[in-house]
């Protein structure tokens, strides 16, 4: 007895989402998701919104991100457990799904932990496409983990940086950048204190990991006309800026109430003015209006992000036909008679 | 190029869901999923627990259901369509999945449309355990959908039911759990109104689909020391019961913030009287404490009750080596090197 095809969820495996990228080429795929996430972000009132729901221990967070419009459900399955660098393990790792809001079936299961790292970057740059200066073409890197080189290469392909100083705590870590963006076109400078990355940079990107209060940045290191895109502080308790830099800059923020809670704005009054980033995206709020204005892009990822980037794939997966099919959903074929298409099955199981 | 066996997570399928439960022969996996919620019961302040967290539209609901104690977080996710039966869908159709707590990677992915009907029926007759008459023998059941011969055999093997007692609108859904209850070892009769399966019973269990208010038990079909099960009642908008028969019971719930929200007393002062099931298991609160009360069980479906599953499920794919291995993470040798995988198994891909 096979399983009828509503039983079956196209599911993208980490191989299947490297060889999308790789057929797409990443480049391109970041420039699509970045289309994708500014077209969700243009209708952001319509979406469900809410703030993540967490489970919280000592050692880390794991989360559960849906978010809804009226035709599809998404939702991200992600921790956070700094720990688990030197254990050899991923400190973010993730998976997502799609659904039909009219059947409540899924339509597509989805490896996230590569996809979100490239969203993420994908992200950083669309915010800083229309918050930082237009001439910006050197980005400093501070924390050279994970996150960097995607965030390297989302700048090059969306906003034109040409030129990336990379500095982390770990010269490894930089090290390891260096020689993965070799071929990238980009003029890498590897530095050996967050004071020489900052130096003549344009966009300071700061993606660490540390799960505590951080000072990556210190005031001094920050001036007028910079663009910040802070990509690291995404829980409570975990920050990477000094007070004062966000004193000074004008911050834009993806979904505010989540934010206070997580971003680095969880250091000043829950009233002070932030605007939210899809504002600007529709032209209801401006975005940078000086060139000597500091602004900061206070990132910590939300859902509607995630849901873009699952359409995106969704999409891609239709026209590729390269997703595998999950037998995830028992789909009798009277759907009043689920016990029955267990028992029917006994001769089959057994054969 | 190979991913680490840490990228694999443990698949239950439907069809391998269905080899376990014949493996292990559904009586009694009843039982045994009984014995872990029992379990999980008895330590239920441990539990770190939320309302579900629901995406509803005009035709139904999605919803997620979390919940964690130290060591592993499980989640569920669940529709609730009721209009996807005539479209030849479930109404209800869902996924789980269980995570290591300490890293956050997901030790378990699987189907729980069936376990869920499994772990439904299995509650509802642990809770009747604690409070029908020890001599209830025979229970009507009102609704013959997809719940109905679960929760007629979870009772045959957990409290010692003989008699069914079956009564549909649709008189093809009784007939349809006639035949597959046939070869139970259960008395099963087929009633023509609500008032002919209730006569004589000692069990009044209701699972219907409708999501509206619907009165499925009047108030003078429940007599003296009869125990009520009321399982269709699950979401906001949707119960079973006359509020007559509320006010005439005592009330037990799984978790009373969310039963206030979904479950048959949201049609009562939000300070009516309940007790949460979990006390009476862990014998801080009496259950039924003389033969003609009448106990109400108002199950609406608890994140702990899904958690038990999954955690029953994971010890027998351990026992067993059932499962299939699904690359759902991305996990590269160094942690901090996800682009330098992504980047390295281009080669591979091509081939």
């Amino acid at each position: 007895m096979q399983p009828s095809p509503r039983a079956y969820v196209p599911f993208v495996s980490v191989d299947t989402m490297m060889r999308l990228v790789h057929r797409i080429g990443l480049s391109q795929m970041m420039r699509d998701l970045a289309d994708y996430i500014e077209e969700d972000f243009r209708r952001w009132e319509l979406f469900d919104k809410t703030p993540r729901v967490a489970a919280h221990s000592d050692v880390g967070v794991i989360e559960l991100m849906p978010t809804a419009d009226d035709a599809l459900y998404a939702f991200k399955y992600v921790n956070g457990h700094p720990k688990n660098m030197k254990d050899g393990l991923q400190t973010v790792a993730a998976f997502g799904l799609l659904a039909d809001m009219t059947t409540g079936y899924p339509v597509l299961l989805s490896e996230m932990t590569l996809l979100t790292a490239i969203r993420t970057a994908a992200m950083s740059a669309l915010a800083a496409k229309h918050l930082a200066r237009p001439d910006a073409r050197t980005m400093a890197v501070i924390g050279n983990g994970a996150q960097c080189e995607f965030q390297a290469l989302a700048f090059q392909a969306i906003c034109g940086v040409d030129t990336v100083q990379l500095y982390d705590v770990d010269p490894a870590a930089t090290a390891k950048a260096m020689r993965n963006l070799r071929t990238s076109g980009l003029t890498l400078v590897a530095c050996h204190t967050a004071e020489d990355a900052v130096e003549g940079a344009d966009i300071l990107t700061t993606c660490t990991a540390d799960k505590q209060r951080a000072t990556i940045l210190t005031d001094n290191l920050v001036g007028a006309g910079q663009h910040i895109n802070a990509v690291g502080g995404d829980c409570p308790g975990k920050t990477e800026l000094h007070p004062g830099i966000l004193h000074r800059s004008d911050i834009f923020v993806e979904y505010a109430p989540q934010t206070r809670i997580e971003g680095e704005i969880q250091q000043l009054d829950p009233d002070h003015k932030v605007t939210e980033l899809w504002q600007v995206v529709a032209g209801a709020a401006p975005g940078r209006s000086t060139a000597r204005q500091i602004t900061l892009f206070d990132s910590v990822g939300f859902a509607v992000e995630d849901f873009s980037a699952l359409r995106y794939i969704k999409d891609q997966v239709q026209a590729t036909g390269i997703a595998k099919n999950l037998d995830l959903l028992a789909d009798p074929d009277d759907p009043r008679d689920l016990y029955g298409m267990l028992q029917r099955a006994a001769p089959d199981l057994a054969a």
